[in-house]
């Protein structure tokens, strides 16, 4: 990369808006990492918060004339550092680009990066619209980046995760081009599939800029199964029990750290002793949201519950999900943490939990564990205090054998956090030589300086 | 390419099984083409029928050394030319590919590509799993073929397409590499997206070998309505008022020529008269049912219906569901066909098929439309006797003509059937530049010396 000095800069402020343009490094400083928090991040030469498709254009043809390597941002609630800032970097923040339309008829909403997941939702809702993807962070995180990660969350389990409501994307590339991919058509097979490669590309082959997403009428209400466990090994059978007879609405799974570091904090009234928790829902319909209930009971109770409880309220049940969600704010109290993502195929859940303990009780370091449990997807959080060296390297040991062990259960390091800049050395013992190459050649097709989001997903440079 | 002296073509024979690969013209001639009846399809070398992943491989090797032309096959029920053979060509015919197992605890199929969808579906359905992706053509299309072109069907208005299913597919790449992508794992963001990428892709980036499916419980019985409509306005008109309330299990559009077509091969008892018949079912359990089906009733009534009929008797259902499926080759009985799969946002869904029947009388050419009209994907079919020069010529020129109207409303050229060869010369009109150039891209980076389905979807060697 060549280094840029102030004339040169001055040109791309002068193709962008007033004031779109921050070099301030006190205002930079604040767009350097997101909630990964990135030890490694650099530092950012600028910080373009765009307001349309032709801002970001500038920026790219600008960075393309330069070799100039840009780091697109959302709202920076990425969890695996895939906007932490690269030395000398411009920052594309999509922020400011917050327009959004619905279309009740197409069942559409076409959007702009920049609003939250929940604005999106509360839009969809005023046409009695759903958009179900719901990120634990869906209040924080941006459209655009749950689109650039695939991102995932509770309702996934019955209703699929991003990619499978994004019809449409436009997206500006490498060279500033900005391409239309697909439309709103449930059916398009016109040409590859390039919207769903660009959904997950994590800001590596492009920059999403408008999103076309479907909409489905809106969720029936939930009932919901409050269930505690002795073992985790219990809690994850009647995992399986539930998902091999019924599809919930939502599946968690809370082991007792996380039960514990939600109590400290928002008092909910979980059973402090259990060892683990599984908040189960059935959106269901009439009498067969009755029946979903009542398998979800049994499976519980066939497994060793010592207690579940049952509501149809549907208060009582939003409580329930608040306190799910509030797992990682409550366990960051404890310390600063390591976030795991793991998945592996259902049948491999127990072996996964248990070898979390296991890691956790080897390695001496505190390791809260909730999981999207329907759907395989877990998160150890790996709990350290940065002033202690050793426990540090003990929590990074863990934070790879975390890794490894999902790797040996033919699961995944990553599954709906991305694998931006903190997995990046994982990937490769997950995909092999022969699919990293594929990755490799889609990459330098399309970015064939290596400006886009470099060192995220993909080593740099080799 | 270089042409094949027998020395060459005994290389490939001695890696691959016994009797594995055939020459004899006679045997090949039944591999030329698929059920587009391409009249440009051209002269293969030799048909493969692979019998597992490492045949394929040996075939692709042997191709890459000697750059021979290589056009995959499933089971020839594509309707766009995409397995047309090309003079010199291997096809490879993954028809002897039939291993199935299913898990039931991780709900996934994991098959190879030989199978009929019937037969994908039939698996499942021994485990109460369903597998829903539903072509008119599901007894006699294989599922590989399904994941190559993203294939669609009746229930994809509430259900989806196949990619929405796909979860791990292991491809053979050009140089004859064996990649495994995905997993079984609902929620996997490790590395770019590629599974998606090859579905759909035609078989112009890689061989599909074996497919990971996600399977969900068994599709609650459904109840069915059957609408009779004195003009396709007001048909259309419902569907857009059923879809704006509901989210229906199957919504389905004949007009009146398709009625017509259907009664002289089935005799179903359908309403000769009718300009336009909708079939919907809704699969929501209990009083939800209920309601939907008043739903349906009631905007079919509210836009003019002359005749409705519901029921709750899944013979009766099956019987309509039966004669829409019948269509095709009732149709063809009619004559040759030119088969269009062009879809639109739904809003546009009324002007597409008002648009279509101007264009058969403008240029005095029977087309039969039925469509999938839920998700706005239609068929208009244009019939016509190849022994008349001038009628043969009209039907062409609407067939161009149709496809320009799905652009100018904003859809597609190919819903769900593919771009195969006889739709590629309109791709460029719908994409444009920029976004055929990254089709470009993607297939040069995989594919470079263009072995792999030349002449599909892209046109060759520009």
């Amino acid at each position: 990369m060549t280094s840029v000095d102030s004339t040169v800069l001055a040109e791309l402020i002068a193709a962008l808006p007033d004031g779109a343009l921050v070099s301030d490094p006190d205002l930079t400083a604040g767009y350097r990492q997101d909630w990964a928090a990135d030890p490694n991040a650099g530092t950012p030469l600028a910080v373009v918060r765009a307001t349309c498709t032709e801002d970001i254009q500038a920026v790219m043809r600008w960075a393309t004339e330069y070799r100039v390597p840009v780091v697109p941002r959302g709202a920076g609630s990425g969890l695996s550092g895939g906007s932490s800032a690269v030395d000398g970097c411009v920052m594309v923040s999509t922020e400011k680009m917050r327009q959004i339309m619905i279309d009740p008829v197409a069942r559409v909403a076409v959007t702009q990066p920049g609003l939250m997941n929940a604005e999106v939702k509360n839009a969809a809702a005023e046409h009695g619209l759903w958009y179900p993807p719901d990120p634990s962070s869906f209040e924080i995180c941006s459209i655009g980046g749950n689109a650039a990660t695939n991102a995932g969350g509770l309702c996934c389990v019955k209703y699929g995760v991003t990619t499978d409501y994004v019809l449409a994307l436009k997206v500006v590339l490498a060279d500033g081009t900005a391409v239309s991919l697909g439309g709103p058509l449930l059916k398009d097979v016109a040409g590859l599939s390039l919207t769903k490669l660009f959904v997950g590309s994590e800001g590596t082959l492009g920059i999403i800029t408008e999103l076309t997403l479907r909409l489905i009428p809106a969720q029936p209400p939930a009932s919901t199964v409050v269930a505690s466990f002795d073992s985790v090994e219990e809690a994850a059978d009647a995992v399986l029990a539930i998902t091999g007879n019924i599809r919930p609405a939502m599946l968690e799974f809370m082991d007792h750290a996380s039960i514990n570091a939600v109590e400290d904090s928002v008092r909910m009234g979980l059973n402090r002793k259990a060892r683990a928790l599984i908040l189960a829902q059935s959106d269901a319909p009439g009498a067969a949201g009755v029946l979903e209930i009542e398998s979800i009971v049994a499976a519980c109770e066939n497994n060793g519950a010592t207690e579940v409880f049952a509501t149809d309220d549907k208060a009582e049940g939003d409580a329930f999900t608040a306190a799910r969600r509030a797992v990682f704010p409550a366990v960051q109290a404890l310390g600063n943490l390591l976030l795991e993502d793991v998945g592996v195929p259902m049948r491999a859940l127990p072996r996964l939990i248990t070898g979390v303990e296991a890691i956790a009780a080897d390695l001496d370091v505190l390791i809260c564990t909730v999981a999207h449990a329907g759907d395989g997807n877990t998160h150890p959080l790996i709990v350290f205090d940065p002033s202690d060296p050793d426990m540090t390297e003990r929590a990074q040991i863990a934070f790879g054998r975390v890794m490894d062990l999902a790797i040996a259960l033919g699961g995944t390091i990553t599954g709906e956090h991305g694998v931006g800049r903190i997995k990046r050395d994982w990937l490769p013992a997950q995909l092999g030589e022969d699919v990293m190459a594929l990755n490799r050649k889609i990459k330098d097709a399309l970015d064939p300086l290596g400006i886009l989001n470099p060192g995220a997903v993909l080593v740099l440079g080799d």
